[in-house]
């Protein structure tokens, strides 16, 4: 086991008809002028976003929007909202939306706080943070974790390149997550199975370590993952289930306020690899690292065997082959490739209209070459590795359409 | 799933070599004079209070000491505490040692700000506690888990009789703990065992609830309980384990910070049975839930068979009894018991030399009667209930002896 610190202060809000609270808490805090930042969607569409204004009002306490947040955010919309932040004398924001949109709230909370610099510089790691505004969720989409994680990712055209960065510091740990499972009762199924890859990509980029002795986080871990599969299938059929919704939705923040990675080196290749896929074809984050866990597992599972077969025994319910414990790894990432199949999450390139003819570029936005730059921890990978793996995505399409494979089914 | 609000601001500073910066994070909050309170043995003759007090001395951080805090620790030495806190102005305290050590400190630590009143009330529920000194602790023991708890346990004599009285505010929650396994090693086992004793129950009390829906909260039960009891044999077999003692120090502390009990209604009727045992005979509270425990099992199971066949499976990998799940449920009570016996505990009545002529006055103190005052959540326990656990203790002790029960081999 590493040694750590963890520190978790955001103040969680869970349950039906904790949204009611939103402004009382704010107040609570005693902010004076609080910047609501929100998505293109459903927080209008929902009467979410009048809800939440008309407690303010009734408060009277004073309050400027911001909305417009698309997924995967872009940086022209935290620089607006720097400026109109500045402008408007705002001392907190309150994200009312998923990842996205509090990412996009973290985003400007450093901004403001460093007027003499460009806040992507953060996230290109130029310049470390020192200070930022408080950020205060109220969250619509479990997936991303941000509502009580130290991450934000954000996209910026950099050199006629997307680059699609992430930035983790404490500062960026939210005040509070208002967490409504309701709320979610009306995602579409496509949007919530993305969720649900999204934080099983969470938990397994810090399952698969080279960290050893850690029971107590792996059996977290794997504990997280089998509720949030055995609830991805009932709120798919039941998108009202109460507590299947409530169970997905604790499982996302748990996921990646890394209460399950402290003990251990993590490995987040997977994550990065992905990144690329989303800045190219603006696919869903969590579509694409359906598309690409299962990838990264089958080139690295012989790293260390035995790890990969736990996690075909104890998540899938595999029987170990004591003979040869590599068919059991092997058996699991095919059950997790069925998994995402059950939840219509994409498998190959094909699936999401990614090219193979991209991969050097997405080699190239990642940074990796073939003596310095790696992605990993798990298994260090260089250029030749990143393109095997993504190759490895590419061919399961390729796969799927001969025949080769068939989905287990679960 | 419930309702519910989480919030964990201590600090965790976790692992090998973290009692090195002890001082230097007290600094780093500002604080000016600390009370450093300590235990009757480990802390001095293991030298740890003389590094400690180097630290400070090195910082030029003021101290003053207050020493001999004992298991089940006396109202006593809280007010002695009281009264050196308040004459030398300190401004923080910090808790070098177990359970018994933190408790005294938040004691002392609310009886400082409220010095108006008896701080007893405040345990004794007449009066609710509105602020406190902060806490930081360095952890030696681990079990209570009150380095990230809400509660502190304090006993006194009120009107001839030793009251057990426990009290929980957000206000105790420590801002730091530092915690550092290479303390655990010379722990002796009987200690060591009761503290795996006392974590597991943590989870237990939350475990066993009426509240549906709780996967997520319920496999992180499990799973830590799971990695308690495979712990324990290896720390049993080598005190020195790195990694063993590490993974139930962190149990210790995640079993109680209430991580495990958010999403649900909780029990702790068996505390509150085992509190008389400890109040009357000063068996350590380990020992004494190891006794009670499986008894309250017995007399509860029935109420949810599938609730305890689950346990049964689940922590002990019993097969389920399909056409009899209450036979899974029992087994898993045996199975409980072998652990204890296993780990050395005590089993009964007769192994901790409790008297069935006192359970009398146990119930008195206990404060039921068979109308209105009543033990427990799970199934609600009035005072005749509570009899007849005791008994299930005291008759247990007598199947040992008679050969009626066997234990099972774990």
């Amino acid at each position: 086991m590493e040694n750590f610190e963890f520190h978790l202060p955001t103040r969680y809000i869970f349950g039906q008809g904790s949204v009611k609270r939103t402004a009382e808490v704010v107040k609570e805090y005693g902010y004076k002028k609080v910047m609501i930042v929100y998505g293109s969607n459903y927080a209008k569409r929902s009467g979410l976003l009048d809800e939440i204004t008309a407690q303010f009002k009734n408060l009277n306490l004073e309050y400027t929007l911001l909305g417009g947040v698309k997924p995967n955010p872009r940086a022209d919309l935290v620089y607006a909202g720097i400026k109109q932040g500045i402008d408007e004398g705002i001392d907190f924001l309150l994200a009312v939306g998923g990842g996205s949109v509090i990412d996009t709230a973290k985003a400007i909370a450093i901004g403001i706080k460093d007027q003499e610099h460009d806040f992507f510089d953060f996230y290109l790691r130029v310049r470390k943070p020192l200070d930022a505004l408080k950020v205060g969720c109220v969250l619509t989409i479990p997936a991303a974790g941000s509502e009580s994680s130290i991450s934000s990712v954000i996209e910026k055209v950099v050199d006629g390149k997307n680059m699609k960065c992430g930035l983790g510091t404490p500062l960026f740990r939210p005040l509070f997550a208002i967490m409504d499972p309701t709320l979610t009762y009306t995602l579409p199924a496509y949007e919530t199975a993305c969720g649900i890859t999204d934080m099983m990509a969470h938990i397994m980029e810090r399952y698969f370590t080279n960290s050893k002795g850690v029971d107590v986080t792996d059996e977290m871990c794997e504990g997280l993952l089998r509720a949030i599969i055995e609830n991805a299938a009932t709120v798919l059929r039941d998108p009202s289930d109460y507590n299947a919704r409530a169970n997905i939705m604790w499982a996302g923040a748990l996921a990646h306020n890394n209460l399950l990675g402290v003990d251990r080196e993590q490995d987040w290749a997977t994550h990065h690899l992905e990144h690329q896929l989303s800045a190219l074809y603006d696919v869903a984050h969590g579509a694409g690292l359906a598309v690409m866990f299962p990838a990264w597992m089958e080139y690295v599972y012989s790293h260390d065997v035995m790890r990969f077969a736990k996690f075909a025994h104890r998540i899938f319910n595999i029987p170990l082959d004591f003979e040869d414990p590599s068919h059991t790894a092997q058996q699991g990432i095919s059950a997790l490739r069925a998994f995402f199949a059950s939840i219509h999450m994409p498998l190959s390139f094909a699936d999401i209209d990614a090219h193979e003819d991209d991969i050097p570029k997405m080699l190239s936005m990642l940074g990796v070459d073939d003596k310095e730059h790696a992605e990993g921890k798990f298994m260090v990978l260089y250029r030749s590795d990143c393109e095997k793996i993504y190759m490895n995505a590419v061919n399961y399409g390729k796969k799927i359409k001969t025949g080769a494979v068939r989905c287990l089914t679960l």
